[in-house]
């Protein structure tokens, strides 16, 4: 089944300690198509400005992800420049240029509305909720949300919420939502806040998944060499919903989760090893298997041959 | 098989925001020796003074802990004092009194000088290697460590780590022995110091075990509640060494690390549900299998019924 994506779509600058590049395809939507893309036709849906290379539509294209839903508005496109610190653990944001993305309120198009998996990118809120309002009864709804959004727009966040199936965000995004330091505890409390599954990102000390019933918790890829964070959690976050669109039957159960974790965390890893998306761009599933493989013998200590 | 286990047997006055229980039983060997014990016979190294209380000489006689390597000196035994902040992660040491363990010299009896597994637990690096002087060809070693003597007694550490197998430490003791904030590439440092296999403890984000070839991540048990978080890391290496002597073969190879870390974790995860040992001192061995059953269930995503 295929993955409707509404994000932003962004030319990036980042200068890490070693390399620094500019405008350099991003924005949530880009980086969460790509991933979902592996497993799963993709509907995107964003705005770009007339300065947008051509080329990048010429790429979705041949990875089976359908751009019909981004316009192409006058002006210029969304840029956002950062730097990250020398362990590469932390980001400063050098600047933000909204450009077309100031305006921007997701149209779907017609054949768009009926797709069974959404993926609502990082973008505000709102956006996110008005994205859900042209959909007809989606199947199952993952989100992505960031501290911006629970600091600026808690209601709208809260409104959106039970309208959501998974709610991906990151530890610190956690404790700050609940005024909780446990993981476990804010995690169980932010479910009991609309989502039927959250799924808590702790970088490099991997992730939790709550369920209603279930506990999941998984450790990251062992990477001694990362490039250029920007984009890993959209890209996880595009790699669990691509995988579970692409498992295929519709049903979503805590054992797909589970996996569907593993893929996101897969395709993250892949994502931080070069600059933007240089190393998805080339990336193959048979690549993609061998590191999930990799994650069996990292994480198995019972069932082992 | 026996596992020796010699450390500090201190009585610790510890206060958290919301309780405080004076001279309970501590140190690092009284907590790793109780770990150890439900998988294993002990033979526990240590020393004590006048007002050490005798019922707790009865309460490792009951845990298959054989207590004749535990002097008694004329003086007070080991007290140590801490206070947890109000989120029980960070602690301060609130007074530190030696007492008898001032001049310990740990003596091994005879009978303990053949053991095949051996658990240096956390004290000065230059004890640890004395107790191995004494061991005729201990099959196994495991050593724990801390910040301490990281930063005071370095080169005694350094002169420690090739005579051990299995080195513990936590997550800021590796960043900090190594000055690499990647705990991937820290792990592997260390392991080129000295020990074929490195855990590495984080905490509330589980454990990293680094081997000659193989890596391992595992997760922490998710504990909503901690009362006492007094011991954590010495019952879990307690755990670790005895799940490893009570396999029975002797071999020691990565798949019975792994669930050795497995079994650590879970003797880790009653220890701080209350003050001191006295979760662990009603615990049982259905408990633990119990708890290790639900580390599969949350730690699994391709092998499950």
């Amino acid at each position: 089944m295929s993955v409707l994506v509404v994000g932003s779509i962004a030319l990036d600058t980042v200068k890490t300690p070693v390399e620094e590049h500019t405008d350099q395809l991003g924005g949530s939507a880009s980086y969460a198509a790509l991933g979902a893309s592996f497993f799963t036709p993709v509907q995107l849906v964003g705005v770009v400005g007339d300065d947008f290379p051509e080329s990048e539509f010429d790429f979705w294209k041949s990875h089976q992800i359908d751009a019909s839903g981004v316009q192409r508005a006058e002006g210029k496109t969304f840029r956002w420049s950062g730097e990250y610190a020398w362990d590469l653990n932390t980001r400063e944001t050098k600047s933000v240029a909204l450009n077309v993305f100031e305006n921007f309120e997701p149209a779907l198009p017609a054949n768009f509305r009926e797709t069974a998996f959404v993926l609502l990118a990082n973008i505000a809120p709102s956006l996110q909720s008005h994205v859900l309002d042209q959909m007809k009864r989606p199947h199952f709804v993952v989100a992505d949300t960031m501290d911006l959004w629970i600091e600026t727009t808690r209601k709208d966040l809260d409104a959106l919420l039970p309208r959501i199936d998974l709610l991906i965000l990151n530890d610190s995004e956690a404790r700050q939502m609940t005024n909780n330091t446990s993981l476990i505890r804010a995690g169980r409390e932010i479910r009991r806040m609309g989502p039927k599954y959250v799924a808590v990102k702790k970088g490099e000390h991997g992730a939790l998944l709550f369920g209603p019933d279930d506990f999941f918790s998984c450790g990251a890829y062992p990477l001694e060499d990362i490039h250029d964070p920007t984009g890993a959690g959209d890209t996880f976050a595009g790699g669990v919903a691509g995988y579970l669109a692409g498992k295929g039957d519709g049903e979503v159960d805590f054992r797909q989760l589970r996996r569907a974790l593993i893929y996101g965390s897969v395709l993250a890893s892949f994502n931080v090893e070069a600059f933007s998306m240089d190393r998805m761009r080339s990336l193959t599933n048979d690549e993609i298997e061998e590191r999930y493989e990799m994650f069996k013998l990292m994480s198995q200590f019972e069932v082992l041959e």
